[in-house]
This record gives structure tokens, sequence and C-alpha cells, in this order.
């Protein structure tokens, strides 16, 4: 159980938020075990953007499920990617997909899903979800909804 | 990540009710990823229209999901031609199903569907579900319930 | 979005309660989107009738899903219709059947089913359900059960 | 709607607890629709017998689901058949049977399924399900679970 | 409606806790209805055992659904059995398995599945899950959960 | 019922935590039963680890599941197997797929899946699902929820 | 810990139902802890009578706390008297009120509180409260909660 | 933060379960805290003790809450103290005041409450509470809630 | 809106674990509004320590409120003052009243409660409630809900 | 009904965000309704900050409920009055002090309560609660329920 991690500058240092999405790099690492497919599941209930046209914040929860090819994310390079978006414009739709493309080049993985759960506007939410890439046998994404299960203890 | 929003002309301006649903607009924008089949959900609580015959109010929820071709709906767009049904006499069925084929006529989508949740009069409530299109690979709206996931922990 | 409702005698009018079923017309009018495959439910929790043999009330709720053909009921209507079973003797399997069997000769649909809930009498309460015709593709009735969405929000 | 009830005995009239199941009548009468597939539920939530070895009480919950042929159950005579088997001795897989087979002897359906959910004796409940016949096309029993359907509305 | 329960020694009489597993007969008694295949739950939420390294005891909830053959078990054999490994050293995982194991031999039943789910040691609680035959036509065990079902009404 | 315990040298003695994961051995006995295929659970809602690089402390439940082939995993040795990443370093991926990779190795079962629900950092939980090997027939894992089953009583 | 249970006749043995609550003997022994005021609750939920006019079966579950004082009621004791009244008529509040005034007679606790909650007749349930004496301090009966309370278990 | 332990004989060493409760030690230790007046709970869900007269087992969930006075109770000798009730014959009512005079005892607490919440024997469940002393300012125990309570676990 | 942090260390820099409680600092900052009294809740589900006998690691989450007089803490250096009993030996009741008494020696607060919520051990979960000084007026805090609370998030 | 809102200046017309707290205006018009007492909620889950040491950002839910004197907070302005946080430094007891702070001197309202319910930082998340002035007869707070509150819609 030895992770390659040489390269990450980010974690463990202080860490500045990036001045826009496309400077914020998207730290990776070996994925230590390349040869068995699994599935990482990252959920970011505190993600906001401002929309591009008004300068009013948008807020919304991000459930990313992928498997991993030979690279894995770092998640506070990847909490800072997200934190990029704090005072940045953009749409949820370009946004939502945004984050799909950029996870998908950082990491070439075999399969992955983004989904972007957008507070209401105008009194309307928006949902987008973006799946590419097939799930190998044997790998399936948690369902969305609660799952802590605790050993068939109430 | 640089949408393409020119024409846009309602959002981020002072904007007046149309007068009608029918000469309510509906703005759409360029989808900055046509190449990438998602899901995009858009989901009204506070929509209310006034019975035809009696000019009694009605309230609904509409929930609609498409699959994007070459056109997005702008949100606020979409409330405003919501809020032009305000004063206007509709029946439940001829309103959903109108909702849907000015969304499928502005954005030629790949899929869409549109369900229309009304509250009850005379003690009935009325749902109407119109569905179009068919789903590309990896495409699939999210169910019809609560789905506030936040990441395997209660 | 001019739905032809000529013919409507009913809604806005001042209305009595049908003297029976039999004598209580179930108006309809013109579906406006004839070409659209689409599923409508009403859902009446306030339905009473009374014991053909006993003369006692019982109390159901009903759960209607169709996919209409070329024509709509009309609420007010049909709301008419069941408020005519108020002092009608009935059986529950009769009573349940007998409103699909007048939906259907009224409307034509392309699929119905409906559900009765009646309440407990004796300690026993029972449950009809009576469903004819095939959905087309792309039209599912909503599950029987909870379904209040409000966009990804709890 | 005119359902014949005609050799119904029980209903209405002051009815005594039979003395013993195999002198229970089920009482039937016509199925007014015949070629309507359709499901009908009887729950029975209050049912009790007695232990034939013990003479010690048990105690139940029964939930009937059938598609009727050429005749229904009269409710009430289902009640007092459920009643005779109040100081009645026997087993649980045995009584939920036999009331299975009663139910199938005297409706002769096109599809059965009697649920015996009972209370714990020695600290063990026992549950019972007989299921015989096949489903006709669009006919499906309600789900065992809460399922007070209101339109959309909680 | 007779049950052959000949040969019942345990019911009704006054019963001693075997001494141990092994000598515990699993009496049982002729299904009175072979020819019809069904489906039995029997659930022991006050099961116990003790540790055979420390003899420290350990608790489980047994959960037990079997398609009868020719025999059904008598339930108050089935608690005096699962009584005989209150003082009884075993394994979590031999114990399930031997629970089914018993129970299959016992009643060669269509079909048997045996979960065991035991409280936690360690902080750490094990469930087990035996499985053996196959359903025949119209056999389905009930859910693993709630089920407690009152006829439409909460 | 005689589980062939030979070889554990962990259980009801006093434990010393394993200095680290790599040396911390992972007991197993022999499967009592190899001929049947069944599936056993063990759930860690109290494990704990350090990350590589900033050495602040981690906490996941994990939830393992697996069908046995020739040997199982003792729970004591588990519970010490995990309690040695305590104070050792390695990121939730890693982790996670190696937890898998020892009990694979230890155990050469017919198929696990291990799932790792880790807390939040920085606001963003990580779940990691790896699953190796085919579920025989008749074998299937209790799903990842509450399943407290009492017995058809709520 | 040696409580005085002498002249206890039907704990262990094979009881008989009585042939009515006058009939029925309610045994009690001698408190064992007379000098400490504490609180007992016992609960039905399998309790039913029929009607003294029509002779229909009625259902209830029935809730007694009670401190006591020199005696204590034995539980099999307490249960016979209840199956006492499965064939005997009364009505819901002289029976709810009788069951207290037994209590009473043969415990002169400190305090004693029936409650009888009724199942519905004629859609209408009953619930009947009956309380005498004062709590001595320290004293205080656990909640009603749900009123289908079965004992301390969900 | 230094515990004067020293006495404490159980924990850490190999237990063997005490032949009775008489015979069982309640190890204490000084309560390093004896000026600040705190509530401590133990709930012990795995509570088992057999009737004196049938020799059937009987199971039930304890609750203690008290209020130190100079000692505390050690948790494995309660554990311990109540394991040596496996195979012990005693009466509900007894039991849990016994419980509560021995923890009385070898605590002397300024306040402490028991509660025995035991499963159904005949259908019936019983709950004890025993209670003495009087809370200190600032000092209440927590609430029942969920009967099933787990310790901060859902 | 000023508030002086000055003298903080921790908050910002990298931070390493203490190497005991007792050398772990507990930073305060100057509270900004010392003359309106209110409430703080820290709560910490990640909590961890080690039995000073067994050395086997313990598992709680620990629930403070206070009403600050003139200094706050700050949750950083809270955090590693909880980290710092990661390998720490001490049992519940201690370990509880301790963090009670350093929070209140480094915040002399009007008021402050801690419950600490323990994993069950040997079966058995202990809960430790420490409470000093009186709640000014206008100050309540909130309730523990559910004790796996998470902060406002479901 | 004639509300006096001269001076509103933000409603309706194109808001900036202001540049900070203390710039922020907190717009309020006059109560028509002096003479009543009455409660007002206003629940903001959409709230951030930045760590006015790290820079990094922060969430909260905020409620707050007043009971108004002759003014009330005009809600658009209270929303850009929570916007001009956005890129604030704060600590979380100073910023849900000052939130009330500004909103009593604003509205010098009867009673006014505060909550902030914040995002768990190092796994601990922070509640803070200001509540001054007195509560009139007749007035009180709804109950928090939920903390995640999203106005009456479930
Ligand atoms: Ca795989
Ligand atoms: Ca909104
Ligand atoms: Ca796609
Ligand atoms: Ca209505
Ligand atoms: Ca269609
Ligand atoms: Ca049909
Ligand atoms: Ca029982
Ligand atoms: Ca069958
Ligand atoms: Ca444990
Ligand atoms: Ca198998
Ligand atoms: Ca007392
Ligand atoms: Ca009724
Ligand atoms: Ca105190
Ligand atoms: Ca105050
Ligand atoms: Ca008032
Ligand atoms: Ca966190």
């Amino acid at each position: 159980m030895t992770t390659n991690y040489s390269g990450l500058t980010q974690l463990g240092a202080k860490a500045e938020i990036p001045s826009s999405p496309e400077n914020a790099p998207l730290e990776t690492f070996s994925n230590p075990h390349p040869n068995v497919d699994y599935t990482v599941r990252l959920t970011a209930p505190e993600f906001t953007t401002v929309c591009p046209l008004t300068g009013q914040p948008d807020f919304a929860t991000l459930v990313v499920d992928y498997v991993p090819g030979d690279r894995l994310v770092e998640s506070k390079s990847f909490k800072l990617f997200l934190n990029s978006f704090r005072n940045h414009g953009t749409f949820h739709e370009d946004c939502t997909v945004y984050v799909h493309n950029r996870l998908r080049e950082a990491l070439a993985p075999k399969y992955i899903r983004v989904v972007g759960l957008w507070f209401a506007r105008g009194g309307i939410p928006i949902d987008v979800v973006v799946e590419t890439g097939s799930l190998p046998p044997n790998c399936s994404p948690l369902p969305l909804g609660k799952s802590t299960y605790r050993g068939g203890r109430e």
C-alpha cells in the first residue's frame, strides 16, 4: 500500500484559491491499483458560482462518480478547483459539463458521471447530469440518495 | 468555458411579464457542448394559471427534463414564459402539452419530458405527463422524488 | 393553445348534483393535442357512496390514470359525476369498474387505469384496480405514492 | 351499474358468527364485469384463531389479492367467515392456505394471493404467503406497504 | 382443515431447553397442503449463543423463509431448537449455515433462505445469508424490511 | 457444527494493535461449509486512518460482503487489522482497494465487494466501491441501507 | 433477589382460558421490593371482546401503568384474564374501567392507569383512559408515544 | 486527567461469566471528578434472563442513568454482572429493581434511574421504571427517545 | 465586525497533532460581543481515544454548547485538542468531564454543557452529560435531536 | 391594506452586491400593523463567507425570527446584505452576532433570534444562536425542525 503521490503540490500546503477555473490545476496522482476496476464518488455540497450576466451568486451540490484509469484526482486540488468558481461567471449547464470535461481530461477515466443539483433561481431549480464512458463489469455507482448502512442495525 | 449568450435580452434586465404565453418569447442560447449528451431538469413549483371558463386560479408544479440539441433554454426567459400564464385561461392538459410543445419547438431537444402536477380543484388534483424523443445512451432523467444526496452521510 | 371546449355546460355554471351516476353526464372536450401521447392522472380523495343493502355510507380514494385519445374529461363534470354516487347504493368492485367503464366509454382512451382505495367496513378495507388498453411508448403513470418533487432540494 | 346480489343472505341482516370455518358460507355474488380483468384486495387486520393443541389465541393480519372470474366475495360474508376462526383451532400455515383454498373454491378467480402476517408466539412471528393462478395482462396487486396516494400532494 | 400433527411432543407440554443444538429435535408435522407451493417466514429476534473461544454471549436476529415440501417445522420446536444455542459455543457463519442445514434436513423444502443479523462485537456487526433450492413459480419471500400493510390506510 | 479454528491466535487473547497494516495478520479459519454458497457481511463504522501527507485523521465506514471459498476471516483479527490503520498514512482510494486486496488474498473468496464511505474533508466526502469475482447462484448481498426486519410487525 | 411466588398456579402449567372475566382469577405475588416506589407497564396489543348486542368482535390495545403496593400481577395470569374477554360481551368504556377495577382490587396499587385504544367501528375508533391513586415522587409512566406501541421494540 | 483505577480486576483480563448475580462483583473505581455533578447513561440492549418457574429465556433492554457520587461503575464489570443473569431465574420487576439496588449499593449515586424494557411474553411486553435520589441542579438524563437506542448510532 | 484574533497560532498554519491532551493548547480569542448573551454549539462526530487498560480504541460524538464570556474557542485549536486524544488512554466519564473542564478553564463561559455519546463496548454504549453555570435569559441550546447531528445538514 | 414603502431603493432595481457588510444598507419599510404582535421568519440557506485568516470559504444556513416593531426588513435588501459577506473574512460567532446586531439596529424589533448553522470545518460543525428582547404573548417562533427548512415547502 504505497501510493506514489509525487508531484502533489497543494495537499498539506497553504492553498490559495485559484484566480479562475481555467487557471486552476486539477492535480492527480498515480492510481496505485490500475488493474482493479473500482468506483470513486466525490460529493461537493458547498459549490457556488456567479451568474455571468447579473453577477448574482448561484449554489449547487455536485456529485461525481468515476471509474479510474491510470490517475486519481487529489481531493484538496478538486476542492480548490471548485473554489475557483466562487467569483466566476458561468451558466449551470456549461459549468456542470465543464467540470465533467476537466475531470475527463485530467483523469482519462473508464467512466464518469457528474450531477449538478443547482439551487432555485426565480423559483426554478435546475439539475444537470453528464455521463460518458461505459461502466466496466463489477462497477456500479452508489444510488443517488441516503445510503449510510450500519450493518443490519437501525 | 465560454458560453455564447449573444441575443439574450431578458436576463439581467428589468423584466415585464409577457401579456400572454403566445406573446412570451422562449429565449435560448447556444449549447456550449453540442457533442456531449446530457440531461437538464428545470423544476417550477410556483406555476399558476386561471381557469378559462370560471377565472379561478390554478396552481401546479412543472418538472421538465430534456437532453439538449444545439440550444439551451435561458432560465429567466423560461420563468417569464411561465409567469405569462398567470392571468391566462387554460386547461391543465392543454397547458402542460403546450409547455412541452413550445420547449420542443424552441429547443429541438433530443428528448424531452414535461410533468405537470396540478393542485386539487373540487378536491381532485390532476397530474399530466408528456414525453417525446428518445433518450440517448448514458442519459437518464433523475427519479421523480427526493434526491438531495450528501455523500454517504445522513 | 386554444382548446375547443364548446359543449361544456357544467364548468362555471351553478352545479346541481346529478340524481344518479347513470343520469350524470361525463362531459368531455376535444383533446387539443391528439397527436401527442401523454398521461393524465385525476385523484379523488373525497369520494363517498352508500351500501346498496344497508344504506350505510362508504368512503374511498379514486386514482385515475389515462392516455387520452380524441377526448379529455372535464374535471368539474368528473367531480359532479363522482358526487352523484353520494346517495347511490353500490358495491366497491362494481362501482370502481363502473367508473372505469364510464370513463372508457366517454373518452375512448388509449389506456386507462382506475384504482379505488376503500375505507374499512367491518374492519376490512378493500382496494380495487382496473386497467385496460396498453401504454403507448413514452407513457407511464406516476408511481402510486408520494411524488411531489421540488427540484433536487429536500 | 346493477349488481345482481340475489342470494346474499348475510349483508344487512343480523349476523351470527358461524360455528366453524367449515360451516361458514362464503357468499359470493355475480361479478357484474366478467369481461374486465381487475384486481381486488381485502385486508383483515383483526383476525384471530386459537392454537389446536394449547387452546391459546393467535392473531394475524390477512391480505387477499385476487382477479375475479365470474364471482366476487361479499365482504360481510368474508368477515363472518374470518370471525368463524375465532374459537377454531388451527396452525398458521394450514389456516392461511385454507383461507386461500376456500376463496379459490368459492370464486374460481383467475389469480389469487393470500398473505398471513401472524403475531409472535414464543417471540417468533410467522408470515405465510400463498399464491396461485397467473396474473392476466394489465393486472398487478398493489405493493405490500403504505400506498395512500393523494395526487402528488402529501 | 385438519392438520395431522401426530408425533408432536413439545407443543403444549412443559418444555425443557435441549442440552445442545445437536440434541435438539426439530419436530415437524405433515404439510396439510403438499400440492400448493407457498412461502413461510419465521423471524427470531431473540436468538443468542456464546463464542466458542471466549465464552462471551452473542446476539442475533434470524429470518427464515422456506417453501415447504412434505413437512412443516413446528414453531415451538423451532423456538426450543434456537434456545438450545443459548449456552452453546459457535461462530456466526457456522451457526447460520447450521440452522439452515438442520432445517433443510428436517424439512426437505423446495427452497430455503436463512439470514442471520448478528449484533456488533468489537464494533463490527456480521450478517450471514444462506440460500438453497430454487423458488417455484408463484413463490417469493417477503422483502427484508417493514411490511405491515393495513389496507391502504396508515 | 464443529468449526476447526485451530491456528487462531488473536481471539480470546489480549490483543495488541499491529504496528502497520502490512504487519497485521488477517487470521482466517476453515470454512466449515465449503460446499454451501453463502454471503457474509462485515460492517465497520469505527474505522480511522491518517492522511499520508498532512498527518490529519480520516474516518470511514467500511462495508464488506463476500461469498467464502475455503476460508473465513476471524472477526477480531479483522478488527485488529482495521485498528492497525489508526496511525497509518493512506489515501481513501488506496486504502479501500488495499483492504479489498488483503481480504481477497487471505480468503480467496468466490466474490467480494468492499465499500468505503469516508467522512468529508474540505467539505467533500468520498465513497469508494471495489468489487471482484462473480456472485454464485442463490447469493446476493443485502441492500446498502436499513434492513432490521422484525417479522412483519412494525 | 428471591421473589416469593408461592400461590402461583397458572405460570408454567397448562392454562385454560377462563369461562368469563368474572371467573378469571388475577393471580398476584408478593412485591419483593415493597419499600421502593417504581412503575410497571403491561401492554396488551392482542385484546379482543365481543359486542354485547350484536355479538360481533371488537379489538383493542390495552396499556396498564401502575406503582405497586404489596402485590404484583403475574403476567400469564393477566394474559389469561384478558383472554377471558374473548367471547364476553362488553362495551368499550365498561370493559376498560372493569379491567382497571379488577387490577385495583387485586393489587391495591399506589397508582394505576389503564388506557384502552379500541379499533374503529363504523369508521370511529374509541380510546378510554382510567386513572386512580396518586403518583409517588420519582415515579412517572413512560410516554404513550406510538399508540401501537409494542413494548420497547420499534 | 488521571483516573485512579486501582482495584479493577476484570477490565483487560480474560473474563469468566459469574455464576450468579449475587456472586457477580460490581467493580467500581474512584470518580475523578467528585465535585462535578454530571449524568452517566449505560444502555444494555443484549440483556437476557430465564423465567424462575418455566426456565424459558426472557430478553430486555436496560437503560441506566445516574449522577455519580464518589464511585463510577466499570463498564466491563457491569457487562459481566448483566451476563450473570443469563441462566438465572428472575421475574421482570424483581430483576429490574435488583439491578437498581445493586448499582445504588455499589455506587451510592446522587440519583439513579433504571428502566427495563422487556420483550413480550404471551403477547404482553412489560416495562419497569425504578428511580431514586434527586437530580442535582444542572443534571438531566437524556430523553428515552428511541428505546432501541444504540449509543449515538441511529 | 472586527474580531481581534491576535495570538492565534494554529489556524492557517500546518498543524501537528499535540502529543497529549495535557500538552494541547486550547487557543481562544477575544469575544467580539461580550455584552451579548448567545449560545455556541460545536459538534465533533469524529472523536476517538484508547482504553487506558487495554489499549483498544474507543469512539464518540461530542456535543458542546456554551454561552461565551470574554473568550471564544478557536475551532481548529479545538479540533487539534480533540485529535490529541487519539492515542491517549482515558475512561469515558473522565474524558468527557476533562473536555468540559478544559473548556471551562480556557473560556470561563457563563454556561457550558458537554455531551459525550460513546459507541458501544461489550454491547453497552455509554453517554455522559456535564453541565455547569446557569443559562442567561434568552439563551437556550438547540435540541439534541438526532444524536449523529452534523451541524444543520441532514 | 396600504403599506408605505417610500424609501425603498433596491427592490425592482438592478442590484449590485455591496462591497462589504458595513457598506451594505439594510432597507426597511413601515410595518403596516404595528399594533399586532406577530412573528416573521427569514431563512437563508445560501450564505457564504471566507475565513479571515486562511481565505477559505465557509457556508451556513441562517434562520432569523423576529417580532416587528415599527419597521420590517425588505427581503431583497436582506439578500444583498447577506451577499456582501461572500468575499468578506469573518469568524462564525462574530458574523452571526453581527447579522443579529444589524437587524436589531435597523428594525428595533420587540424580539429577535438569529441562528447560524455553519457547515463542518475539520469535521466540526458550529451552530450559533443569538436572541434578544422578549417574546410578546401569542408570539412564538416556528420550531427549527429540519434545519434545512425551506419555507413551508417540504
Ligand atoms: Ca471490478
Ligand atoms: Ca428562489
Ligand atoms: Ca452522455
Ligand atoms: Ca381542493
Ligand atoms: Ca409520448
Ligand atoms: Ca385488465
Ligand atoms: Ca410473544
Ligand atoms: Ca404457488
Ligand atoms: Ca460492540
Ligand atoms: Ca447458495
Ligand atoms: Ca422511586
Ligand atoms: Ca372500521
Ligand atoms: Ca452539574
Ligand atoms: Ca441573549
Ligand atoms: Ca399576537
Ligand atoms: Ca469537513
